[in-house]
Parts: C-alpha cells; sequence; structure tokens
C-alpha cells in the first residue's frame, strides 16, 4: 500500500489525544472505580485500547517486538480469547494497580513505536489494523463518557464531569420542538448495509456487510425523537405499572431485580423530577429526547402509544438521505438537546433502539483471525441501536453503523423514535 | 355461528382425553415435582389447561357459571396478569395439594360444563376460543413428555416411562441414513407466514401472521437432520472447549453456570455414550438425529462446519413444499429416528433450530383481551424453532408455525439442521 | 451382651410402627414435596431411617448382608461422607422415584433382616447401635412433623393434617395463663452434662457428655414460657422495625432476605392474627406459647423486655429438678398449649431457645466410626435449644438434650423462656 | 473530671498522626478500591474514623457545631442505626468521591475542632468518648493493613507496601523454632475478663466486661504458635480433601463456594510455596507462624492433630501472666516472625483463633446510647480471637481483650495454637 506514513500517524496522534483530553477533569480516584460489572473504569480503558495496538499491531508487525509487560496482556485484554485468558471483567475496579501514571508510561512507549512502525510502508492489512484501533478507540472514548456517568450520577453527591453551558441549553428550553408528527416510507425491496469497502481508509465494521436487499412494508417514522415531556405522560399513567404494557422478561426483571419507575439519572426532589447529566443534577429539560432508557423501557413506552419501535432497516432507510449532523461529542453538551427545527435528529443527541435483534447478515463473515471476535460472538440476546450519541465522535457514525445492547440496559445514551404501519 | 355442536365437542372430548391417556403410565409421585424452574409437574399441567377453559370460556359465555376454586385461580394461572395474580412458577412443584385426584374431580367438573355449553348454539368467538384451548391443550400434552423426560431423566434410577419398541429402532439402526447433501433454494421475495383465517377452525397462532413478503439470498439446507454421530466428530474435535466457537454469552454461561460436554440425556458409561429416552437409558443410537441441544449449541456446531443456523424464512420457504408427516407423537417411539430414505425430516423428530430471534411479523397484532399474552410479549431473547417433534401431535403443525426457546433452553426436543450461502 | 432379644425387637417395632402411624393421614403427594432446603419429603425420612439401620447394623452385623439397592446407598445418605457420597440435599423433593410403595417395600425389607439378627445374641455395640437407630428414628419422626407443617402451611389452601380437638384448645383459652413471675436460682458450681451411661439401653447422645463442672452466676428465669399475647405486644410495639434490638446478623438477614414481621405461620386476615397449626388455620390463641420463632426473634423479644435468652447451662440446671411432664407428641394436639397452672413449662409445647452456641462440653468425644458425624460436625454458628417440643416423643428427651438449630432457623417448634440478671 | 487538655490532645493528636503515617506509602489508587465486601478501602477508613469524633464527641460537646458535610454523615457511617442511614457497605470502593484530598481536609477540619474543645475543661464522658475514638481509630490502623493486604495480595502485578527488612528475617530463619511441648494449667474456678474501669483512661472496651469467674478443667496449651512446616504437614496429608476433620459448614463452603487448597497469600509456583507479604512475594518462610488461615482451617488443623482449640477462658488464664511483649505493628516488619526462644508468642504476631463463640459475659451491658452498638450487637456466629497481631499496636492490646471474626474469614492476620485435655 503507498505510505501514507506522515497522515497515518497524523490520525492515530489525533485519534489517541482525544482520549486524553477526556481524561483531563477527572481526579486520580475517578480513574479507578467500577460501579458496575458492565462498566470499566477509566484507567482500565486507556491501558486496553493501548493493548489494542500493541497486540494487534506491535506484536505483529513490528520485528523484534517485545510485550511492554507480559502482565498487562491478561489484564487489559478486554475479551479475546483468540489472544489469551482475561483479567475478570467484574474485577477490572479492583485494581489498584499499575497506576495512572504507569498506564500513561505505557501509552507513551506505544504511541513511540507506532510511530517508528508507521514511519515506514504500511501493508494494506497494517492500514486496516490500525484504522480498526482507531474506530475501536473512539468507541472506547464514548465508553469512557458513558462509565463514568455511571460512578459519577450514582454517587450521593452527584459531582460534575464539566460546568454546564447555560446560555447554550437556555436558549434551547425556550424554543418548543417540533410538533409529533410522522414520515411516510415507501415499502418493496432496499438494500441496506454496507458494500466491502474499496480501501481500508473508508472504514466500516465487519457487522455492517454484505449489503443486501431486504423487503419493507410501507411504515412510518415520527420526525423527531421523544421528549422527557412525552415520556412524563407515560409515568403519571402509571406506564411502569401496567403489566400489559411490558415484555414478560422485563416484567418479571422489574419484579424480581431492577425496580425502575423512570429512567436511569432522573431523580424525584419534592415532586420534581431533576435528572444527572456530566454537568451535575438539574431540574429535568422537559424538551430534550429522553435518555438512558432501556430498549424494554423504550418498547413499553411505544406499545402505550399503540405504536412500536422501528427495525433496524426501517431506520437505515430512513435516515440514509440524511446527512450525518447533529448533537455530537464535538458539541460539548455532553446531554442530547430539544430538537432543533429542520432536524429529524437521525444523528448524535442519543443512540435510538430498534426492535431488531443483533444478527447477522445475509453472507456476513467476521474479521479474519482473532479479531473476528470483535464483533460476531455478541450476535445473541442484545438489540441493535442506530444514530450515535451527544458523547460519539462525528466521523465515527454511520447510516449503516449498527450499535447493540441487551435491553435491559441503560447506562448508555440512549432514546426512543415511534415508528407505525401504515393505515395505523 | 352455526352450531357445529356435535363435533365440537368430540373434538374436545378427543384432545382432553389425549391428555389424560399419556398420564396412564405415571406413578402418583411423577405428578408432583418440577425438577427446575422451566418445567411443570403433570398435575400442574393437567389442571391448567382445565383452568384455561373455565377463565376463558365458561367463565366469560356459560351464563351463571361459578368458579370451582377461588384459590385454583391464582394456583394454575400460567402468566396471564390481565386474568390475575399467579403462584409464582418456581413454587409449582411445592404444592401437594390439590392432589391428583381433586384435580381429576376438577376436569370433570369443567368438562360436564363444557358439554353443556357446547350443546347450544356457539358464537364464533366462543369457537375460536375452543379450538384455541385445544391447541393449548396440544402444547401441554408435548410440554407433560417434555417435563416429564427432564424429571425421570435426571433420576439416577433412569426410570422408563415406557418399554422400548426394539424391532422399530432395531430396524432402523441396520439402515444407513442418507448422506448429508444441500438443496439449493433460490432467493428472492417470497411469502412467508399464514394469511388471516377464514374461520375459526382453521385455526393458526397470532404470532404466525400476517402473510408477509420477505426478501431472500439464494441459500442452501441440508436434506436431513444432524445426527449423533455427526456431533459426536464435534464433540471429539473439543469443540466445547473452544471459545472461537461459542457465541459470547453462551461461552460464559458455560464457564459460568452450565458446565455443558454434551447434549443433555448423554451419560458417559465406560468411554461410550448412553442416551437416555422416555423408554430409559440404551447406547446411543448413532444414526438417530441428534436431540436435546441448545440453540447455543446448535450454532456451534454448525460455525465448527464451516455453516450455519437456517434462518426461520428460510425454514419456511424449503418446507411449505413438503407433506406435514414424520415422526409425530402418534408414532409412539416418543424418541427421534434415523431420517428413512426419501424424507427431509422437515417434519417431526425434533424441533429445528434457526437463527431467528422471535420477533413480530410486520403487522403483528396480538390476539384480543386478556389472550393478547398469549405469544406476544415473549418475543425477546428467544429463538425461533420450527417443524414439530417426536412429542408433537401430527394435528399440531404447519410449516408456518413458529415454537420459541431461549437459546439456552435444552430440555425440549430440538435438534440441528444446516444452513450455508451460495457458493460457500 | 446378655440377650434381650425380644425385648429389643419389640422395642425396635414399636418405635418403626410409628413412623408409618404418623404417616397415614397423607397423601401421596404429601411424601413427595420439599419446600425448602432444609426440609424433606416424608418419603425420604422413611427410606433414610431405614437406611441408618441397613448400613449401620444390617451391612456391619449380618453376615453376607447384600445392600437392598446400591443406588439407595447415595440417595438416603443424609451427610455421613464416612459411608460415601449424597443425593444432594436441596433435590431431595426432585425424585418422585423410587415411589412411596417401593419405599415401603425397602422398610419391610430391612425390618425383616432386623428381626433375624435381633433373634440372636447381641453385641454391646450392636445394642448401642440398635438404639442409637431407634433414637435417631425418634429425632426423624418429629422431623416429618415439622417439614410436613412447612409443606401444608405454605400451600395457599392451608389443608390440615388432623382435626382440631376443640373440647381441649377450647378449656385451655378460657383458663387464664399463669402471671409472669422470675424464679431465682443460685449461682456457684453445678454439675451439667450427662455421665457415661452404664449400659448403651441408658442412652444419651454423644453431644451431652461429658458431664462437667461450671461456674454460673445468679440468675432468674421466667415461671413459664413467653405467650402469643405478651409476643403481640413486641410486634405492635414496632419490634421488628427497630434495628437497636436485633443483632446485625439478623438485621442483616431481615434487611435483604428475610422480611420477617410476625413468627412462621402467622397471617392476617382483615387486621387479625390467625395461625396455621396442623388442624389449619384458626385464630391465634392469645395464651398459647408463642412458636416458630427463629433464635434471632427471641433474643430481640427478649431484648425489648430488657432481659436474655438463658444460657444452656442455667436451663439445665433449673430443668434438672422436674418431672419429664407436659405436652409432647402423645398428647396428640401437635401444637404448643397454654400453661397449666403449677407447671414451669419445661419439657415438652416447644424447643426453648438459650442464648449458648452448641459447643463440644470440656473433654467431648464424638461416637467412634462413621457415626462420629452424627453431632460433633455440626457444633458451628448454631444454638442450642432445650426441653422437647408438641411434636417430640415423651420418651426422647432429657433435662441434658442438647438440640440444636441456626439462629435464623423458625421451621421448628421453638420458642422463648426468658431469663435476667439478679438485681435486674 | 480534672484537665488534662493538653496531654489528652497529646495522645489524639499521637494516634491521628498515625493514621497518615501507615498511608504515606500508599498510591492514590490504593485509597480507592474494596476488593471484598468485608474490606473498606483505606480513604473511607480515614473518613470514618474522623467522622467518629465529629458525630459522637464535637456533635455533642462542641457548642454550636455543624456538620463539616451533612452527606458524611451517611457516607461514612459504618453501622450505627442509632446515628442514622448508611451507605451500603459492599459499595465503598465505588466511591470516587469524595477525593483523598477532600477527604484530608476533612480531617484537618475535626483535627482543629477537636483541639478547641479538648482545651477546656472535659467531663469524664468526653474523655471516655475520646479515648474510645482513640482505641477506634488504633482499630482501624490494624484495617487498613489488613484490608491493604488484601488488595495488593491479590493484584497480580503482587507491589510491596514496603521493602522486606532482609537481615532481620535472614537472622530469624536461621534460628530454629523451639520444639514443641504443651504447658499444664490448672482447672477450677478462675477469674476472667476486665473488672470496671476505675477511669476512662484506664480503657477497656464493653465486651470485656464484668469480670467474672468460669470453672475450667485442668488443660494444656502449645508454648507457641503452630509453624508454616507444621501446617504443610496437614496439607501434604490431605489435610483439606478429608471431610472428617472438618465442620459440616465448613466443608459446605469449600465444596461450593471457596475452593481452599491452602492459607491465603499463599501460592504455588513449581510446586514450591510462597507467601505474599506487604513487601511482596517470597518464599514461604517455614519457621514463621502459619497465618491468615480460617477458624475453620484452624480447627481442622487441630482436629488433624488429635487436638483442639483453646476455649478463649483457657486462653486468658494463660496469658494473663504474660508481659504484653512480642512483634506487634511498631517492629515494622508487618509479618508474623518465628518464635523466638523463651517467648511463648500469646502477644503479637498473630490474632490465636480460639473455639469460643462470641458471647456476651454475664452481666454484660453494652455501652450507653448510640455507642451500644460499638461491640454487643455483634454477638452472633463469630469466633473469638486472642492476643493481638503483627499489624496491632502493642498499646492497644490486653489479656482480656475480645477481638471477633466469623470462621469463615482469613483475610485479617489470624493463626493458630493448639490445645489439649490432660490426659491425651
Amino acid at each position: 500500500m503507498t505510505n501514507t506514513d506522515e497522515s497515518l500517524f497524523e490520525r492515530y496522534q489525533s485519534v489517541r489525544r482525544q482520549s486524553l483530553k477526556i481524561c483531563e477533569p477527572l481526579e486520580i480516584e475517578d480513574y479507578v472505580v467500577q460501579p458496575m460489572d458492565s462498566t470499566s473504569p477509566p484507567k482500565w480503558h486507556l491501558a486496553h485500547i493501548t493493548w489494542f495496538f500493541e497486540i494487534f499491531i506491535l506484536r505483529q508487525y513490528l520485528p523484534g517486538y517485545r510485550l511492554y509487560n507480559a502482565a498487562f496482556d491478561v489484564l487489559f485484554n478486554s475479551y479475546y480469547n483468540g489472544v489469551g485468558e482475561q483479567h475478570p471483567r467484574p474485577k477490572r475496579g479492583l485494581l489498584s494497580r499499575p497506576t495512572l501514571k504507569e498506564i500513561l508510561a505505557y501509552r507513551r512507549s506505544v504511541d513511540v513505536q507506532m510511530q517508528t512502525l508507521l514511519s515506514n510502508e504500511c501493508s494494506e492489512d497494517l492500514v486496516f489494523r490500525l484504522v480498526l484501533g482507531l474506530n475501536h478507540e473512539q468507541q472506547h472514548q464514548e465508553l469512557i463518557f458513558t462509565d463514568l456517568k455511571y460512578n459519577l450520577g450514582n454517587n450521593p453527591l452527584y459531582p460534575a464531569y464539566h460546568d454546564l453551558q447555560t446560555e447554550n441549553s437556555q436558549t434551547e428550553d425556550q424554543q418548543p420542538v417540533p410538533q409529533l408528527e410522522f414520515d411516510h416510507y415507501s415499502g418493496g425491496v432496499h438494500k441496506v448495509g454496507r458494500s466491502k469497502p474499496s480501501s481500508p481508509l473508508d472504514f466500516a465494521f465487519d457487522n455492517e456487510s454484505p449489503q443486501h436487499g431486504v423487503f419493507l412494508q410501507d411504515y412510518e417514522l415520527a420526525n423527531r425523537l421523544v421528549t422527557n415531556a412525552e415520556f412524563l405522560e407515560f409515568i403519571r399513567d402509571d406506564g411502569y405499572q401496567r403489566p400489559e404494557l411490558w415484555l414478560s422478561d422485563a416484567w418479571s426483571l422489574m419484579k424480581n431485580q431492577q425496580h425502575w419507575q423512570h429512567p436511569l439519572y432522573w431523580h424525584e426532589i419534592d415532586g420534581n423530577f431533576s435528572e444527572y447529566s456530566l454537568a451535575g443534577s438539574h431540574p429535568l429539560n422537559l424538551s430534550a429526547p429522553v435518555c438512558h432508557v432501556s430498549g424494554y423501557e423504550a418498547d413499553a413506552y411505544a406499545r402505550w402509544k399503540g405504536m412500536r419501535l422501528p427495525t433496524e432497516q426501517e431506520w437505515e432507510v430512513a435516515a440514509s438521505g440524511h446527512d450525518i449532523e447533529g448533537n455530537f461529542v464535538e458539541s460539548g453538551s455532553l446531554h442530547p438537546q430539544p430538537c432543533a427545527r429542520g432536524s429529524k435528529q437521525f444523528f448524535g443527541d442519543v443512540w435510538e433502539w430498534t426492535q431488531s435483534s443483533y444478527c447477522p447478515y445475509p453472507g456476513f463473515k467476521v474479521f479474519t483471525g482473532e479479531l473476528g471476535e470483535y464483533n460476531g460472538k455478541f450476535m445473541a440476546n442484545q438489540w441493535v441501536l442506530r444514530g450515535g450519541s451527544c458523547v460519539t465522535p462525528q466521523s465515527h457514525v454511520r447510516a449503516t453503523y449498527r450499535n447493540f445492547f441487551y435491553p435491559a440496559d441503560r447506562w448508555q445514551f440512549s432514546g426512543i423514535r415511534l415508528a407505525r404501519d401504515v393505515g395505523q
């Protein structure tokens, strides 16, 4: 592959720097804790995304490369059985060592070696792995925000990660969100998914391919996301208490383990809801999209409206006509914002739950080798979410991008778009 | 609706009698126990299918009907929140009372009232509920076999439910199963699902409708089910020890809770496998279809072969051209049998795992009223199985019939058919 | 040892017959279920007490004896690791086979062999094992009542084991219980425990020996058991809601797992308490001793009174001056009865919680051989109870008898006697 | 009470300073994690011992005192229900905020107020609370070491807290430990426990009182602690595999949850045992006392020797004749050391398991008020340990001092002294 070394390393540096920038406001203590099994400490994230470059690139492509620390090979392996054993996931927050300082040294060491490697001719496979590693790092940048919010947002002191940008949200509050309307989409055979990229720089994950035909009925999608005000109506209509609105597994979960009464991060103060955002606890912005709902809650809300969630194919067909613009991490708000006039909110703000189980596309092939574990093995029991969120890097998202979570998960920035059949 | 009273009640009697006939070989003690949360005691099944007629028909349609025993309304309600509270499912096996005798009296009482009711003009809705109730009872007849096998097959004494029909299985053993081949099916837009029945007597479950178009790629399906001999190769190739063959949730389950090393009901005696069937423990019949594998095991096996499971749409398109013939409960073997020459084994023997998550068809509507809980609320986290098994009544199955279990379940009679993409 | 064959076998027969007599009112279904891990099905009890004679006597002393069924050796071994593996305790209620009928045949077979054996000269060790076996069977007779009550008393139908003997309890109700008073006992060095018996017929368990001196302070014990009326005052004074009254482990258990609000088998109907007894559900008899309280509840009640539970030594010193008379199983009431004038209620009615941890007496030696597991290995985490209950055979109890349960247990017939220091 | 202000505050300062000194070698990350529910993060310990002075002294005695931060009242309350709600114990390690810095500021603020308070006349109750608070802080100093060792010793990197003092341990290794012998102690009535102190400065915990008589049999105690070499023999004799050596609850725990094969912090490297100490991982010192065994392991070891553990009374009578000298925290080794000639090792090195359940002495009264929760409510299910350890401050221990842990606990510095009956 023609060497594009400088720009490749620049691209590398730019993404890598962003990870550290996200962590700047943190106290050392914030880097350590793991408030639930699904989250990871920021310290672990920083080490793991470095490990990814070390294991999948340096170890393969840098002649004579020796592992920085053999113990890290286990400690910072997330789930790659092909690579070897892993430190148990629920115990990531029990490791006070290596310290943050030691992990930053590890990062610097890998960065130096990567610069050496990228200063030479790069094979197509190396470039592919590099771009994958950078997309991987972007995913973890979003996870750092997501996991950090879970940590701080469950702390009784409600500490803020950053200051509220008041003038911004004030303005948004003033302006009413567009009325809820439904856009009609025509059925028939549509193409969805991503055709094989011509260059590793034109990146897509394996789970987005191959492009293939699907047959859809005519359908309608809401012109914007469901708002907090609208979700409040569901709560006040006893939505959380009515079994007929809930999937059986959801109802059972709510009876036995989770006693949900409202979205995550809402808390009642004197009968009114406040919401924790990364700017601290503030009164609920009624115009903003509801966020941090599980797939089960999204499904129950839609059922309560007599509607349903979109399938991922319906969403993709509708969204693919739109520019990838919206409230991404670059806006700095780190919180979903009310729908702006003219926007359909397909991209940014919140990941939109679909009713589609995360499954292989027809003809799906995983990445080759150890990287085959990246996506494919998670294709059971999870649901697809689409569109990116207010903590996703804009450059990271596509109309074909498939995110996935268990339907009971709600610590990620996830929200609801309504769908309905035609004639309903 | 035109009264077809006599034939309706005859149909009722015929199905009802079958439930008792299935239980004839049981000892009273067998009616009581619940060896895991997902199973129910035969005593409970017999009461619940009676409760179904009482609650959804007699209480609605027989003027002045009084509940047989108000406590039964809770004890024998399976999962109908719309009807009321339920005795906790995992505690069904802790009820020594009502006794079998008392439950049989309950059955007789309801049967008498049903006869009265059906001797009069029957509304279309009543006929619909009756036919639903009979299909419901057939489902529980299969469950009685399924749950009973789990009870007896986990008893260290391996007691038999019935005698082995030796001449039958002997013959089958002799004759080699057809060689594994793949049949080609053409893609394009196909119709799947069931169009709305014109009469309640022409029954289908709500989850089979509406009929709708799907776009398929060309695909290939195996000409028969995977055999025990073939599955043994997977075991001997360390299939259960190789994480790359397993979905992540499956691997995690196997590390932490289930330590699967072979299908359920297999047990090793001096290095050879025996298998428990309802006729007791016998050496594994290598020609018979592998049975009692979970969806996860089916998926891992297919991956090991470099293939995959069919989607439910692929299965339905392929199977709908075939007669509904095969090894059903009426054959009396109560165990899957080797593939006979000329058969594709689409129907009977074992429920075939598909890779499809159990989800609503486009435009799906649940049954109206309390019966809406019958199927719809289970559309999460389960996989579709097709084709019926050796303990399914033949009249109960259709090409459009969608059975569903969690991918970790394996106490039901479930097996594997391989699929692959064209050109593979 | 001089052969006392006839009387030995008569004694054997008499105890054995009693076990069957207890079971007479049961339905077959009642023999099967195990409503919690600590209980066993009556069917299992009947088999286990037979197994005890087979393993510890016939296998040792009857030349050429062959095990009735090798599988029973595992199935009906309770906890004797020295004998071999055991069927998991929590799964005793999952065995529908062997059936009751098969177990009764097993009992008869062992009885026949025992008659043969006992018709010959019996060694002292054999007589010891026989008498131990009969005491063991008496313990299980009490457990059959105890476990059966847990089964029926948690069944929503509240089925009765026998009819209420109305005239009896009516009379008792009329007559007021003696006023609560405290008897003074002098401290100093006292002897407690049982000196080594001179003959195996003069039986005591190993845990009652050796007799030894203890130094006690002066102390006072209540002249009778705490009544339901008195316990109700504790409930109405929010006793169950006040952490300062509870041991830390108790409070934690109540917050996290058990949500006790009253003794076991009490249930509120329209604001009044009823109590389930083996005669069914009846309004609470306020004069009767409170029963089915855990050690934690007994301790909290005593603390609420500003008093404490007796130590087992205090209890024994006080009780040893009294005849072993009271409301035992022979009275047929199977329920604690109000204190009769003149009685101190030391024996019968309810096992009395002491504050003493179950531990070895100084110089304690376990029974020799496999029987060493009978008592000694349980000397951790349990508390001693004294005096026998309304389901204990009168001949089974002694002033030195040490029963033991975990302080969280309350399905046994256990109650409270108050103690206090002098000068309090 | 006569003001002894200066010396009281000096005493206060001296103990308080020690807590910080212990933490000096820690990285900030070490202050945060909680590797199991029973441990607490050092950060939490530092805050809690400050909270103790704030709540029980400043709030009571400093006029106009306002809480430093109302949220801390909940966050740093350990278990005082009388004071109010508590942050859930297992979630102490999920709090990244308040940061260490904020907690140190909290400490300084309380110290300033304490100085103010102690510069005035102090009532007897205030002095009592002060001395209690200092003893409380000393207990937590030991816990900081204990919990920290659990954190670092379970980290795959085995980081050291301090450097090994080589010359010291080398010397010890050379010198053989005294041969195991048994000292005879005469039975009869002995006094144990602590008589009421005449001054609050003459401190003892409530659980050590009142002094009272006990009647003991003659008994024998080992002349020193059990060594690693001796414990290795137990391991090599399959001690961990032989159920007859274990209490029933211990065996069940080992089968189902804990799979103990050796003491905590031992790890096998190429067939030889190393042991983690606060100086890192080093080859096992065979002459040193075995440490970090549970009460169950101590009991099994003694049973394997045909002996038993001492009762706490036997221990106290034997130890009370000895000076309180030994390997305490002041020695700086932070690890048990081989028995020195002439020592009986009653004090220091390891807490010695007794067979005594932790229970109230006759006539026991808890501290008054909210402080009554300090000790009394833990008197169930725990065993008494005696003598202090290598991480206990020397001034903190007495012959009457009763420490207590669950018999399954082994992260504390606990070891074994053998006892036996006379004539054994």
